[in-house]
């Protein structure tokens, strides 16, 4: 159970508050100007791009990878890195490239593609080529059970042929998505986690359409590819296309499951801390009759009780990254779903003290808290609400008396 | 302590209801589509104009306007009225002409306006002809203390002269806006709460820049005027556009926060009706392992104790505005500030537990739900952070004990 | 839907306080002396019968007790005098002989009791001559679920026979405790809510074996009557005990709750009210690092949202019983339920807030506060669980919509 | 930041467990009984000393001291093990000699004793044949400021004069209390921290009068010695009593203060893990509408919830003790204030759960669970109230953006 940052890390996390500092807070408000002067809410706005080729010239790139394909680093070495890129949730992973879903879809092929599907997608999307989506939840079905996914991948000679309805599917209104990884069952009638496979899906195959942007709260999140509802209408693609293997959709999903729910954490660590030094810088600033709100007890109790909620809610998820790397995914079951339990309950807390310590300015578009909000919300909601999460760690713990 | 709805307000409810279930609610959808196909974010949706035909049709128009000017109602025949329009808030208040604040500056041209006022922009508001705003609060200051102010109204022999930054005007985004009702300071010097004067500002005055509208949560409120950030250089009015008298602001602006406070916190209710009926709704329809959500414990515990609160703090409303029906808003100063604390924390977790029941599409621009929250978190604000009202509350509840 | 307070409610609220204020606060202290001093825990304190006698004198005796045997009041009339007695709950409301269970008997002797019971027990327990216990909770079942009672009352020729085991008797453990209601089975397989009887069983009758007193917390609540575990081994009374008629033992039960309810309630209230006395006026004297806390921020916060809750919660109580005077308990149903989930949350919390403002004074017998907690948190559990109650109100609201 | 328990810490924790489920849980009953069978509340029962017998047999003994005197663990070794006896407080500390005062003040003893003090009062303390009281609070003042202490210890000749009034002392109702350790002025004048100092004083010096034991929510904590209040009158020790020197009284505080938090932390875990224990005990064998409370949804989101926020916590106070065994008392100043924070609350929030989980049951005398919520409420309070540290916590955040 050791959880020091070792030098290696060390030196990555100042290497990347260096490059926030000189490039990406500055963005922030570069990248409003450009949205709001856009008529294309889903084109990428142009300082992505520079901040992508500052962040590659750095060798700040890919580094949530493991392997030969990537930086090589643990969970537990990249899990502070994903921290530090929370802090400017809109900019720093993307310009890393290590924004989702790409580095899960990047993930799955660097496992388990074959070595044509990792030459046409794996390599540009290492290079920031193009973008990618994963498609799995789907509108009609409680998603969070993976043996409800309706959607039917069926062989066809030598191709496989799709149809069924997904949304949010993250990353699909980017001008720059290319492919798809999408979920479906191959064989309905097999065993309960053997009826999926995953298989990828060129955006532009004939029957997908893609019907609309989701929006989470008034956001589009088009800046980083939104989150499309997406049609698959007799959709056509080449056997070849199919990740792993018939009925390994399950197990694939699973292997991405883990370090994506540390990345998903550790990134809304940063959030929150993000948002603790706003609520500092805010209540130092700002006086109200005749006070600074720095001195009056009802901050203070904000400010301290955030500073000792992240400070727990990090250590689990380090120790979860440590598992991780100790025990792999399995052995780390319960401590991945108990993370998906306690990190969003003490981001959006802090969020929601810091926008209240802002006033109105808190809500709008001044300053980062409202959109950091809306995404730490969806915390409770994505990969299954927390209720069901809470549920099965219940279950486990009463196993242990029984 | 007589909270019963009398015949009158009855034969309203039982008429609003109709109106909403036949025009206000199938019009939801149809606004949804027309922003979709706007160009312009603050232009009108043609189906708002189609519904305020309709509800003046069925002498739904004006009822939140006591006196001779409007419909005659007390505060607690009104407030279960504005509970209803709180059910559908983008919509239903402004097609009853009940909109804020719209009704504010009304009730205040209604009550200290001179004929010619009344007569010039009275009139066309009762009439819906125009829209109006009302500038308060600003960027630099603290609002919730009135002394704050810093917009100057210099009197320039037959004009007054206005110089000052405002934001969070709400209605002023809208083309059909017309007239503005700005606070300012008349006389910086004078004793602290006759500092201030309203003066009325018609839109087009040379020197009114609107800068921007402000966004809450990513919406922009274009539907109902959103709220603008104002300059004022040097804008001149003549001195008859002046409310009431020099050094009257602040009093004005007390005469308004009472019944206002009244609709905002029964609107809030309406919202919270709302949001625990698609609860209610989506609960009965969503299996989920196997069981139907409505059937499993966390939810029905949600239910239960969302109505609890509903029940609690209408009453608590409906108290308040029966005591300023009989005791004046003076009497009912402390009710006043418990409601504008009590409403917006039972609202906002209300509305929180409603999107979680629905999962992502909670979030989404499916449900009215994500668009509620935002519009709720607000509340916790607008007119002084809660902490501000519960700080003055408790003093006086500690007054008692000297 | 008018909870005003009429003019005999008003001279009653008077007289009371005036009570309070001249006799019980003051006997607070000789109480918790005679109580150290006595080596009988159950013994009845002198105190309690000096302040029966002067309450009676002063004709406050019986209030609760509508019809002829009582005061006549309604339960809206009862509920703030009810309120007042809760500021002082270890002596005001037996000092009034208003106090559980002795109250609930007597309602049910005035109600269902033959002539001959009325004179052998209503009448001394209305001079306060004797006490009397309720025996309905079973150690071995869910007893919120009347169906699972397991004790037996069989008919033997003209007697009735029981054999059972109950605990949480309130009033058992006292020495003047004559006479104990006891609900049991009189036929297992009767319709569900035909199966139950209540029957009269004097505390001399061979066969009563109270084993203990239970505890709640430290305390063992032998001031006013413990609360006794109860083995009946072959208990022999007379047929003619029987209250009512075979079958009748819900229906009683139903009879004597939703009036219990509402004195609970409206105790608690009045015990929120003293601790939130007792807060101001801590706050008021005691100062931190420079300041007075009564000037503290979060103290002030702790303060204002007490008021705000015990105001919010009171009105709900006043509803149910104005509910219940002209709907009668099953039009009231839905609020009798809404008042055991709301009040108990609003007081334990409130009572914490101020244990909190008192440091450690707060959880020791220097203040009534830590005894107030404890009695307070018991009304999450007694009648059912919290829990319990939010599921049925759950169903009646999801039903709505069904 | 490597938490991991070595090997020596393993053994230890095997061992204990033994001991645990060996000798204490089964003495938890008899030591109820003793307790109720006893005239004298203050007298140690027998089962606490054969108890203490079979630890000292089994070398679990004076594990909580470092250096020679002790087992000599680190922090990080020692915390586990606090847990342990946590999960039967009332027994397990003591058993093992690892109780607090006593605690406390052989390690005071320890590091600043002179040999002669050490021989007189750490000798019998190490071997259990004496106990020990710490009198720091005063019922006057806000004892979490130092600065504010009234008692006066005086240097006359070659003794030192004590007068002043003590309350919370704990330990010092026990009749085996032959010691007390004593902070008090020597100096007011002196600087800040300079003026106290601390002293021995045997329990037997004339005018040293216990006045009463204080009790928390009705609980004596007779059976672990108590908290007492106690006055000084003109009592004359030797100067050589003095501990380490004049002055130096504020510094011995700080340097027991550490330690204590982990201890007072630890235990509080082994307390929320022994009522997770019960709670999961409870809802796997109860019953009620016809479904096992371990299948109910309300009771799994607690579990889970208990689960998720023991482990968070834990890792807060591991990390913390890390911390003081690498970078000292005053590195590990700020998480040494967020465990004094973050512990109660997760504590006080686990045993109320359990105690609802139980119904009536977990209040009484039947479980241990309103003993250890009586306890864990204290924790709020003891060492200074939550809201100071946070206070501190929140200035120390602040100045990093200074």
């Amino acid at each position: 159970m050791d959880f020091a940052y070792d030098e290696r890390t060390e030196e990555l996390r100042t290497r990347i508050t260096r490059f926030l500092d000189e490039h990406v807070y500055p963005a922030e408000a570069v990248l409003a100007e450009q949205i709001d002067g856009s008529d294309d809410p889903w084109a990428t706005p142009p300082v992505v791009e520079d901040l992508k080729t500052e962040a590659r010239s750095r060798d700040l790139w890919n580094l949530f990878l493991p392997g030969e394909h990537g930086a090589g680093l643990t969970n537990l070495q990249y899990a502070p890195l994903a921290e530090l890129t929370g802090r400017s949730p809109r900019l720093a992973p993307e310009a890393m490239n290590c924004s989702a879903p790409d580095t899960g879809n990047m993930e799955v092929l660097s496992m388990f593609g074959t070595e044509q599907q990792q030459r046409q997608w794996l390599k540009p999307l290492l290079d920031g080529e193009i973008r990618s989506a994963f498609c799995m939840t789907e509108p009609e079905v409680a998603s969070s059970d993976a043996t409800n996914i309706e959607t039917r991948i069926e062989r066809d000679g030598d191709h496989y042929v799709l149809n069924g309805r997904k949304w949010w599917s993250s990353g699909a209104m980017n001008a720059n998505c290319a492919i798809l990884i999408v979920m479906g069952k191959t064989d309905p009638d097999a065993e309960r986690h053997r009826q999926q496979s995953q298989i990828l899906v060129p955006m532009d195959t004939p029957g997908v359409h893609v019907k609309r942007g989701m929006q989470v709260f008034g956001y589009t999140d088009g800046d980083h590819g939104g989150h499309a509802e997406i049609e698959f209408r007799d959709v056509r693609v080449p056997a070849s296309n199919l990740i792993s293997g018939e009925g390994e959709g399950f197990a694939i999903a699973q292997a991405r499951l883990g370090p994506g729910r540390i990345h998903h954490c550790m990134r809304a660590i940063g959030m929150a801390e993000r948002a603790l030094e706003l609520m500092c810088r805010r209540v130092s600033d700002r006086v109200a009759f005749g006070t600074p709100l720095a001195e009056q007890g009802v901050l203070q109790q904000w400010i301290a009780e955030a500073r000792v909620r992240i400070e727990t809610t990090r250590l689990l998820v380090l120790k979860t990254a440590w598992l991780m790397d100790t025990a792999g995914n399995k052995g780390a079951h319960t401590e991945i779903q108990a993370i998906k339990v306690a990190v969003p309950e003490m981001v959006t807390w802090v969020i929601d003290r810091a926008i209240q310590a802002h006033g109105a300015a808190g809500l709008s578009q001044d300053t980062p808290l409202a959109n950091l909000y809306a995404h730490a919300r969806t915390l409770h909601i994505v990969d299954g609400p927390d209720e069901v999460h809470r549920r099965s760690l219940a279950r486990r713990e009463l196993k242990k008396y029984r």
